[in-house]
This record gives C-alpha cells, sequence and structure tokens, in this order.
C-alpha cells in the first residue's frame, strides 16, 4: 500500500465525460489498495471567465473578493469528481481549501502555503475514502478565501503530499513527461525517466512550462517524490507505479550510470534585453540602476558590464527583465535617470534565452566552451552569458532559438538513437 | 437610519452590466444613510448549469457533494457585487454562508437556517460596509456546505433580516409587487400596496410565485416587514422607503380604511385529482388511504369525501395532490390496494384550484356563497372545495381557469377603476 496525491489539470476536468474518465484512473489507484487523495484543477477555460468577470466588474477589482470568485472554479470540479467516484462504488467526498484546511498568508491573489491539518484527511484516507481538494485555494488564519497564482494547483498537490506524507504525487499533464527539449523544436527529444529537483527548477524556470516552479521549489525542500504523467492516455495505460512518467527526485536517487552530463536545453522568449549607455563609471552606480528595479519589484536576470570605454569614466550596462515588466522597467529607469546620469536608454525584445542544465555539469569544465563553440560554428552571436552551479544560459538574437536549440541537442549527444 | 436587507434575483444578476446596476442601487440607500446588507442570487441559469452538472456526473447524486457545487453560483455573485460596490467607492465586502456563518440543518440540499451569527455582520455595518451574502447557503455545526433548495434566497434575506433586526427586507424582483390577481389573466388587476404574512402565504401557496413559500412563513413567524419591489426601474426610480412596492406586514399594521374584504385571487393548475370508488364505509378506511401517502412524504390538498352508496357500506373519496407527485400517489395507492379495499382508482390532471385570499372574510359569512354563485351563473362546475381562516378554495375544470379567475375578480370589486 502507497500514500499517494493524483493532481488532474484543467484539461483532464473540462467536461463530466473527463471527469468520469479520471474518476476511472483515480478508481485503479484505489483498487490496488492505495490511500488515494486527490487535487483538482478547474474546469479548463473556467478560471478565465471568472477573471474575466473580476475585471468587467472593475479594473482595480479587490484581491480578497477576487479569490473568492475565482476559487469557486476548483469547488466545482471537486464535488464534480466525488459525485463521479461515487457512481463508480468508490467511497469520495470534497474538501475545501477552508475545511481541510488549508492555510496561507493573506496576499490575496498569490497566496503561500502555511500549514496543511491533515487529521481530517488522515482519517477519511484511514477509511478508504478518497479525499478530493480543490488546488489554488486556501483560506488565512482570519477565514478569507485565498489563491495561490495562477498554476497554483500544481503547489497544492505538492503542499498536500508532504502534508500527509505521500509515497508520491503524481501530476497528470497533457505531456507525458519531462523531455530533454521542446519535441515541438527538437522531434528526436528524449523523454527523461527521472531529473533532480535543481534541474527541474532549472528547466522549469526558462520556459519548459510543465510543473509551475513553485511546486517543484517546494516538492524539493520537502522532499516530495514528483511523477508527471499524461492524463490522456486510456484505461490500458501502466499503473502508475511503473512510473512510465518522468520521476522529479534527490540528486541521491540517480545512480551513475543514469546521470547525464547534460540534462536538457531550454529556451525562453519571454525577456527583453535593457542596455543604459554611459553609465559612470564609479561606486556606487550599478547599486543606482538595480535599486530602485528591486524596489519596483522587477526581477532582473542576466546583467553584463561592458568594459570602461576608452575615452574613460562611463561604461555601458546591459541586463534582461521579463517582457511582462519592460515598461514599468522603462518608466521606473526614466525616473531614476538623474540618479543613475545613464545618456540613452536602449531595449529589445527580439531576444531569446538558451540554457543547458544538468546536475553533471558541475565537474566538466568543458560544458560553457561546447556551447559557445557549437553556437560560434553556426554564426549565432552571444548577446550575455550567465551561470549557475547546473545551468550556462545565453542570449541570443530570437530568430535563432530554434537552430540553436536543435544544434545544442546534437552537440550534448541527447538526440535519441 | 435604518437597517435593511436588500435581495436581488438570479435575473438581476445575470451579468456584469446588471450587477453594476444593482451596486448603483444599493449605494443610493448607503447615501441615504442606511446600513445595508445584500442576498444575491446566482447569475440567471447558473444554477440550473451547475445542477446539470451533478446530474450528468450521477443520476444519484451525493446531495452533500451537490451543496459544494451548486453553492458556488451565489459565491461568485457575492464577490462580483462587492467589486462592483467597491468600484462605486462603497466600502463592501462579501460574507459566505460559512464565513458569516448561516448555521443550518443537515439536510442537504434542502435544510433550514437555524442561526446566524451576527457579530462580524455587526461590526463591518457599524464601519460603514456594505455586507453582500450568497443566498441559498450555509454550513452544518460540522462544517459541511448546505443549499436551502430552490428559491432559498428569499428565505436566507428574511433570515438575515431577522438576525439583523432589520427594519425592512427588501426582495428587487422581476415583478414590481404583489397583484389582487395575475395581470396576464386581468389587466385591471390592481398592485396591492400591502398585504398580511397570512393573506401572501395563501397567495404564494396557491400559485402566485412572487416570493418563496417558506420565506413568507419565517417572516410571519421572525415579525420581519418585507416588501417586493420591480428591479428593473431605473435610477429615477423612488427610493425603496417610499414603499413603491407592495409591503408584507402583520395584521395589525394595516388599518381599517386600507381593508378590503377579498385581496386577491389566485390559481394554481398544478393539483392532480385522485378518486377511489367504492370505498367500504367504515372505520379507518380514510385513515387507510392517507397513511401511507403521508409516510411516502406526498402533501394532500383537499379531500372529500362523498355521501355514502345507497346501496350501502361504501363511498367514493375524493383527493388533491400536487401533479409532481401523482404517479407516486398512484403506485403508493396500488401498494395498499388490499389494505383500503377500493375498487377503482381515477385520476384527472386537468383541474385547477381558484382560491379567494382575505384577513377580511373572517367575519363575513358571505365570502363562499359569492363564489360559488359566480360560478354557478357562468356554469363552472365546482369538484372540491376547501376553506381555511382567510380563504376559500374550489376545484374545477382547467379550462376554466381564466374565465373563473376574471368573474370572481370582478364579483369582489377588485377591477381597477
Amino acid at each position: 500500500m502507497a500514500r499517494i496525491v493524483m493532481k488532474f489539470g484543467g484539461t483532464s476536468m473540462a467536461g463530466i465525460e473527463r471527469i468520469r474518465s479520471v474518476a476511472g484512473r483515480v478508481k485503479r489507484e484505489v483498487d490496488a489498495g492505495n490511500q488515494v487523495a486527490v487535487v483538482v484543477s478547474a474546469m479548463a477555460g473556467e478560471t478565465d471567465r471568472l477573471v474575466g468577470f473580476c475585471r468587467e466588474a472593475s479594473s482595480l477589482y479587490d484581491p480578497r473578493e477576487y479569490d473568492v470568485v475565482v476559487s469557486s472554479g476548483e469547488q466545482v470540479t471537486s464535488g464534480l469528481l466525488a459525485i463521479a467516484l461515487q457512481a463508480l462504488g468508490v467511497p469520495a467526498r470534497s474538501a475545501l481549501g477552508w475545511q481541510l484546511p488549508i492555510r496561507t498568508s493573506d496576499a490575496h491573489g498569490t497566496a503561500r502555503i502555511g500549514t496543511i491539518d491533515t487529521d481530517g484527511l488522515d482519517a477519511a484516507l484511514a477509511r478508504g475514502e478518497v479525499v478530493v481538494i480543490p488546488g489554488f485555494q486556501g483560506v488565512t488564519q482570519e477565514g478569507s478565501v485565498t489563491t495561490l497564482g495562477r498554476g497554483g494547483s500544481d503547489t497544492s498537490a505538492v503542499a498536500v503530499a508532504a502534508a500527509m506524507r505521500a509515497d508520491r504525487c503524481d501530476i497528470y499533464t497533457d505531456v507525458d513527461g519531462v523531455y530533454t527539449t521542446d519535441p515541438r523544436i527538437v522531434p528526436r527529444a528524449r523523454k527523461l525517466s527521472k531529473v533532480t529537483y535543481e534541474e527541474m527548477l532549472e528547466l522549469a524556470s526558462v520556459g519548459a512550462k510543465v510543473l509551475q516552479t513553485r511546486s517543484v521549489g517546494l516538492a524539493m525542500k520537502e522532499g516530495v517524490r514528483v511523477q508527471v504523467l499524461s492524463s490522456f492516455t486510456g484505461a490500458d495505460a501502466p499503473m502508475a507505479d511503473t512510473l512510465p512518467g518522468t520521476m522529479i527526485v534527490g540528486e541521491e536517487e540517480i545512480d551513475d550510470v543514469e546521470r547525464q552530463l547534460i540534462t536538457g536545453i531550454a529556451h525562453d522568449k519571454n525577456e527583453a534585453k535593457i542596455t543604459l549607455t554611459a553609465v559612470p563609471d564609479k561606486p556606487g552606480a550599478v547599486a543606482a540602476i538595480f535599486a530602485p528595479l528591486a524596489a519596483a519589484g522587477i526581477n532582473v536576470d542576466m546583467i553584463i558590464q561592458n568594459i570602461a570605454h576608452a575615452t574613460g569614466g562611463s561604461t555601458d550596462v546591459t541586463f534582461t527583465v521579463p517582457q511582462a515588466d519592460l515598461a514599468r522597467s522603462i518608466e521606473t529607469l526614466n525616473q531614476a535617470r538623474d540618479a543613475i546620469g545613464y545618456e540613452r536608454l536602449v531595449h529589445d525584445t527580439r531576444v531569446a534565452k538558451i540554457s543547458v542544465v544538468g546536475v553533471g555539469m558541475r565537474s566538466h569544465a568543458g560544458v560553457a566552451s561546447t556551447m559557445f563553440e557549437t553556437l560560434g560554428a553556426r554564426g549565432i552571436n552571444i548577446q550575455a552569458i550567465s551561470t549557475s552551479e547546473i545551468k550556462v544560459s545565453v542570449l541570443i538574437e530570437e530568430d535563432y532559438t530554434e537552430l540553436a536549440v536543435r544544434v545544442l541537442h546534437t552537440a550534448y549527444g541527447l538526440d535519441a538513437a
């Protein structure tokens, strides 16, 4: 017997036929003797509909009331899945965020999960009941409904898995696992059977949109084994405990034979590049740029300070921000212009960040140089570089994105045979 | 300053434009210095959509989970109205059934309201906030979501008004008040400015579908002054405290000048007539008929026991049941056939119940005879009669419904000048 959490996204919950199919999958796990909690998203499109109502009611909607409105989508699907399970003879009940309860911070719309009370959950599981929990929602200490931000149901699932000490958290999605890169770009991309939390974090944060980044960070912190699986395979699909998807685990669970130098190649077209020219080359100049951006809550990613101009005393500073924050960044930098003392602000959204990711690269100095040589051989100009322990990222012209991904996938030996 | 409850139905909440218009009406009451709680229905059609999901998921859906699903409709509109009020500069917040809380029995799908905790509500009203409460929903002592049954939002509004000792409970509907009879049948029907609880109960229970019957009973028990108003008049409509609708009040609030002998004429085509022939004319025979019907939860309305057959020893028994319960009634009576000992069961759905209602009739013996003479003069045959202190009802052939209503409306002097 295992204790597992199964999480189903909006596409899996879009209509009663699909909810019935989800109920069938849950029943297989129950019939196999497992204790199961299920975390569900709203029906595909429903959250957008509800968010649309809020925006139409007021462009400056109160996030507290927004949470009351949008959390209803998951409430509906959790009740419906409980009904569909009962129709298959599986004892089931829903437990809403305030009922369990799932306590969160009071940051409405982007709340963070604090503690989850598992007394009622454990008792229900021990009675052989499936507990269906709406994702994305929680409740503050004062009893206000909260939501976790878009995609938050993954985080709900991992948090529930951690609280109930689940053996596994199975995330059913519209892909059947994590690939070495986007299969739409590289048809010979391979599905990974295992990937570490750290790698998944880097892959997720640079555009491999399989799991919400926060959910991976939480899984790493809590040591929750997460499996990504397809929700679209039929009733004859292998059971989830035969691991047909991708397991996201700690590094110690990956043995030497399985370990690759590079795990995957990610790309991200959602960055924008900003260059400030002729910034005074003196102490405190860089702080004058980044302090106001930080105060505005804008995440700066890659930063390059060019060498000082030969004519002396000034330098160019280039960095990237999310495209969604570009307008606010420009406004913020314009306001700080006198304090910074730059000459011109140049921006460019036609850039892409390409990253090679792998825990194995820690001990291999050659990873970065292979990347630069491979791109250089195809005439792809590198505009910026950033590195972490398990990742090397470069900024290139957007038009070269697919080419860069393909040549790197081959260069690191990732193509399927 | 007055404390008032305003209740808006699904048609008033159907879409953001209408919700904004509702917010405008609420603002007028706030601007006039009143403390306001608002009770809202789900958007028109939404509850049907959610009920449809439950039925599609399982014809034998769990009422506990049904309540989780269908209560979400009012949750959405309460959040949206709070947002729309804030957009007009009116401080507002939603308070869901479990938050207030509105405690109910645990009869899922048809729960009854027990107590409403008004501490939070009173504090919010004292701070000048409008509190928006979803109708139709509550929570059990154990923390399960409940609903009150269709049309339950009227009852929610009256219960909230009673708990907060409101000066008035204004029910905004798609009619502008209670009429002497259905204006579609009698164009010269008059709007009543006042009607007693007892009269409204009789009018509501015999087919004048302005308010849910339970809400009127609760208002009578708790002494809540209820006003029925149109939600479709514009911003230049008279303020609600100038009483443009119909006030439902205790008899003591209606003075002699206002008092009419007859308040209104109601009709109801939803009854079915059942006759059992040749029932043994002996003690206990009638109990043998009605005990199994009562056990099956079927409400029997009019009952006539014909005079015993001249040939001796047996009689015919005629009574009415709701048409919706006819099939179950026949099944129940078939099963009890040996115990009752009747010869044949004859049923007829082509009947209508016509009622004249008025608190003034208590002291006027002539009301019933006027009714019988008026109908007889038009050749309308009376199949059954029942009376209460403030009502005389007759059962007639359905085809004569409109004719009967018209001639009675004239006979009792109710036609507008």
